[in-house]
């Protein structure tokens, strides 16, 4: 492109999962919740003033950012930047404390998208593999960077590291450390504690997965305000519409909607866990709303995600190193993983006959 | 800050216009529409369901971009670019055409989010100044750059340039010209048809004003292909909400409420106008919904600025170079402009008399 940046000429940008158009699929490809938002929401969201649309909404999202605060125990908003999904917060992060040419640490595999911010920003990413156990190696602690994303429970492996990786991390990194939360809610326990603890952590939260609002693109990073501040610096005029303020505050006040769903797909999780290991598929114990199922067998993992999509069941199946003999399922209904199970079986009970 | 970038240490940030929160003021200050937006925009927000709360929107909003190719004739989405308002468009625009230490072109005055944008990016904002006419000098056409900003028409002196000036600045103009036609539909002729025939151009267009949804951040820029896809590369993994994308598509729909709409403000407008000449105003002729009501008597235009707040009606005042003697007031309800201009006769009729 005549006018483009020289940078941008071999960027792809992210590539997110396959949305199928039709509805009567079973969608187990991008860790969505199978279960409905907080009532609260609904109401939120039917509620919408006229002048709530036709007027700017509050550039710096303060009621939502506050009711986060109390939901975590922080002092107040000044602890808590709104992003339009995590994604932004993430990409916000990158222009916030790296300048192009930086390096960005993080680990191999984990989200793909660290790599495209990155790359849009003029950074260098470097990857340290995890070991066998998906956990972090020394390597990790030792290496310089700007920045470091990690994800806890990562993905696409839904193993989390212990917390006391994340105190020694957050002890011997010299630059901001970006933890993903995103899939905490479904985890044992989290790290927003530290925060308070340490002045260079970023604790990041989506409401994606948990709060089941993939579509209305809401998340938080949360850290001291000095780190705040820098965001408040960079950040779009008016990143978040006043629909998704709204939404977000009351998905944030309704605990009890948040916890029950979450409990719901644990147990979905820790039958599935088990009833694909019968079926020989090896299963990491997972923290977060989807199962890494890895697959030596025959047919090959990639040979199953293509028979489960001809049946109209989507699984994400990534075609990179260390991950292309496994698919990683999202956490669905009971239903639903029972009829992939059932799939699954037929697939695999001939071979194994 | 221990971890910032030393880029950001004298950026303060894009300051938006003051949002009182009571409602029982005249809010003159922000450019937003007096009436509501669609019954259609209402619709389509009350019939969201649950699956698209539940489930990540079309990454690529490519239904709201069709629409939008439809509305101003072009052959399909792969000619728009759907932002999180218009902000988000230009925000873009700057990181996907501009190298940091690359030069970016604009008028002085006009929209300051510009001068924000280059700061955060590391490049570097040229201002040309306006004639006393506040159309652009030959300067303007001879000073090269990466990219260039043109508002048309102009914010905050609502002075539209003819579009043979767009024209020219198209073919002498070696980079992408982004015309800022924000206020446009309040414009007697607007420069969307030049897409088909310039490469270099992008055409922004607002959701804030003309069609009353400043709340829900909704913008798109217009060009050819190749631009569109430099801009996909480099936006939010998913840029806009369901909602937003199932709003704009509403409106944009509804060209009926948005002429409506538009005729009645240009009508205020046009009263106002010679409302405030007859006050001693000097008006330069708006083709936007706001009027630059510049003002050289006593008191000055910075007390009537304060006087008019302590009243309840908030106007818009920058304490700037050739900006200071003036307000610049959004064109509200005529009830609302009637009692504006009595609160203005009363300020000003006793230094008069």
């Amino acid at each position: 492109m005549k006018y483009g940046r020289v940078l941008l000429e071999d960027v792809e940008g992210y590539v997110p999962g396959e949305q199928p158009q039709t509805s009567d699929v079973i969608k187990l490809n991008t860790n969505e919740n199978p279960y409905p938002p907080s009532p609260r929401v609904i109401e939120a969201l039917q509620s919408v003033s006229v002048n709530a649309l036709r007027r700017y909404p509050d550039p710096v999202s303060l009621n939502f950012r506050a009711a986060c605060a109390r939901r975590y125990g922080l002092p107040n908003a000044d602890w808590v930047i709104a992003g339009n999904g995590m994604d932004e917060v993430l990409a916000m992060a990158v222009r916030t404390f790296v300048d192009p040419d930086d390096a960005i640490l993080t680990t191999y595999p984990t989200y793909t998208l660290y790599e495209t911010l990155a790359q849009l920003h003029g950074a260098h990413i470097v990857e340290v593999d995890l070991d066998e156990n998906f956990q972090l190696p020394e390597a990790f602690f030792e290496t310089p960077a700007r920045l470091v994303f990690l994800t806890r429970p990562n993905a696409p492996t839904g193993v989390a590291v212990p917390k006391g990786a994340v105190e020694r991390l957050c002890e011997s990194f010299d630059g901001i450390v970006f933890l993903d939360e995103a899939y905490v809610d479904f985890a044992d326990a989290h790290c927003m504690d530290l925060v308070q603890q340490y002045d260079n952590l970023i604790v990041g939260r989506s409401f994606s997965k948990s709060y089941s609002l993939a579509g209305m693109r809401l998340g938080i990073g949360v850290a001291q305000p000095a780190i705040i501040d820098e965001f408040l610096k960079t950040k779009d005029s008016y990143n978040m519409n006043a629909v998704a303020q709204r939404v977000g505050k009351a998905a944030i006040e309704d605990a009890a909607t948040l916890e029950a769903n979450t409990a719901r797909i644990r147990a979905t999780r820790g039958r599935v866990t088990n009833a694909l290991t019968e079926l020989g598929f090896e299963v990491p114990e997972s923290q977060a709303n989807f199962l890494f199922a890895q697959w030596k067998g025959s047919p090959s993992a990639k040979t199953l995600f293509e028979s489960l999509r001809d049946r109209g069941i989507f699984v994400r199946y990534f075609n990179a190193r260390r991950l292309d003999h496994a698919l990683r399922i999202s956490i669905g209904t009971d239903a639903e993983m029972d009829a992939l199970l059932t799939a699954l079986g037929e697939m695999i009970a001939p071979v194994r006959a």
